[in-house]
């Protein structure tokens, strides 16, 4: 039996030190600040939102939301941000998406400065990435990601990755932050998607399986090969009778078989996910640390 | 026997296109312009430069090098860099590489303008070119090899392709280039380097093998699937003294062997080499389109 990757543990053991670097920016009188943009009234993005704002004001960042309706114009959300940007007392920014869609989601990412993208996803943050270079800012999951192995012991480095999903969120910088020269990187990383024929024998063939897909179970044991470290990113809403919501919420990786000859891996809900806050709040302090000519921390 | 992918012929093919491109713009009074900037004295350094100004002519761009000693300080470059962002007749920029130690290569690269980039190192374009949008410049040697492959009609779609090396230049631009969800790319793709272990296994598995390593003949028979197409980008002199220079030029790849059982390979010289020019030739071609709002080709 895999031992079962506690997301909500290490997720707390970050924000403890998070808090300490807080608590001592405090002492200087300095308190960072995140302002998050949301526009229209998605439900799910509303969740995310509130769930943003608590931890912010748990663990010590001051943040602020600014709530838009659905029609609102390109160039005044284009605007918005530009006041943002402007601001000397805003170290973050991020703009939930997904964006209706009479807005260029792309257009809109980039005209945050990058050293307040706590995203990750402007281009020049993702190009950093991408080119190793380290003062950049990494997008919340793959970091969380990357904790999640290295406190668990699973140092990435001569091993086989093999990542299932390709997207810019999540698969693509994951393996690109594993092909780092770094002590979280140097894995050999293979990115598998919808067009890879046999996925079975490459994912046969991970040391560490990232599942990242958005398939409901999609990786079943066959697929496994004894001993790997499973990631699962998925979060997947099944219906669920038995349940007082109807649904309940699966992975990527069928949990049940695979717990059984993994030799670790990531449960869903409280693998992967309570990581992605915790990032997002790292991210503000080291923006905000940036904004200071200090530079945060990585790994 | 390997078909030999003739480097030369698809270069010439290409930079006929990229002429009829340029013979249109001429008829409305439109002349692409090239600033190249060259600081010291290495001697390859500026072997490369005279190549490129050669081909500019060739094929009818205009150019500039501007030569600047190796004393040069950073802020001078930078102050250079600053005159030809800011005109409107410079489409293209390239500070020759490698710049002397005391130049902090990263912070060069990202004064460029991002449009002006034609090598397309800048991290907005390594990070557009990591997120699939497709409107930033693509490095040479990638956009070269990614030619090499379509115009020889191994479409590397659900194919699994090997990188081996990865560097910022070739080998990551390369695998993000074919994970691209478009005909050039949608390939399943594995990046190898120094830290892989058993890379044998690997390489065996690969359709399409890229070699980016820099060491001579590293890629053996024994390395190789039957039919594989193998792509080598290495460049390496080796001593031989049957040569009047005294060295001959041999590639990553072990060329004698590994052609009698691929199924199509790239010589050195004569394979990648010739196509990297010519797709500095196009990005400056496109830099003109964008600084007139009209999109270049990219594949």
């Amino acid at each position: 039996m895999a031992l079962i990757i506690d997301g909500k543990k290490i997720s707390d053991e970050i924000r403890k030190e998070i808090k300490d670097d807080l608590d001592s920016l405090r002492k200087r009188g300095i308190l960072p600040h995140l302002s998050v943009i949301l526009v229209g009234d998605n439900p799910a993005s509303h969740v995310y939102v509130r769930m943003k704002e608590k931890a912010c004001t748990e663990i010590g960042i001051s943040s602020e939301t600014l709530r838009v309706p659905e029609t609102v114009s390109q160039s005044e959300l284009i605007g918005m941000i530009d006041d943002l940007n402007g601001k000397q007392s805003v170290n973050g920014i991020l703009v939930q998406l997904p964006l209706p869609s009479h807005i260029n989601e792309n257009i809109i990412l980039e005209r945050i400065l990058p050293d307040k993208d706590v995203d990750g996803f402007h281009p020049v943050n993702m190009g950093k990435l991408a080119a190793g270079i380290k003062e950049g800012f990494i997008p919340a999951t793959p970091a969380g990601i990357v904790e999640l192995l290295m406190r668990t012991g699973n140092y990435p480095e001569g091993k086989n990755v093999v990542i299932v999903g390709r997207s810019n969120i999540v698969g693509k910088p994951v393996g690109l932050l594993l092909l780092h020269k770094a002590k979280y990187g140097n894995a050999t990383v293979t990115f598998c998607h919808s067009k890879t024929r046999d996925l079975k024998m490459i994912t046969k063939s991970a040391d560490i399986l990232i599942a990242a897909i958005g398939i409901p179970e999609m990786i079943t044991k066959e697929m496994i090969k004894p001993g790997a470290v499973v990631i699962d990113v998925g979060v997947n809403r099944v219906e669920d009778k038995s349940r007082k919501k109807g649904y309940r919420l699966v992975g990527d990786v069928k949990f049940d078989e695979v717990s059984k000859i993994a030799s670790a891996i990531t449960p869903v809900p409280g693998g992967v996910g309570p990581m992605t806050i915790t990032m997002l709040l790292r991210n503000t302090l080291k923006a905000c640390k940036k904004s200071l000519g200090e530079q945060g921390r990585m790994s």
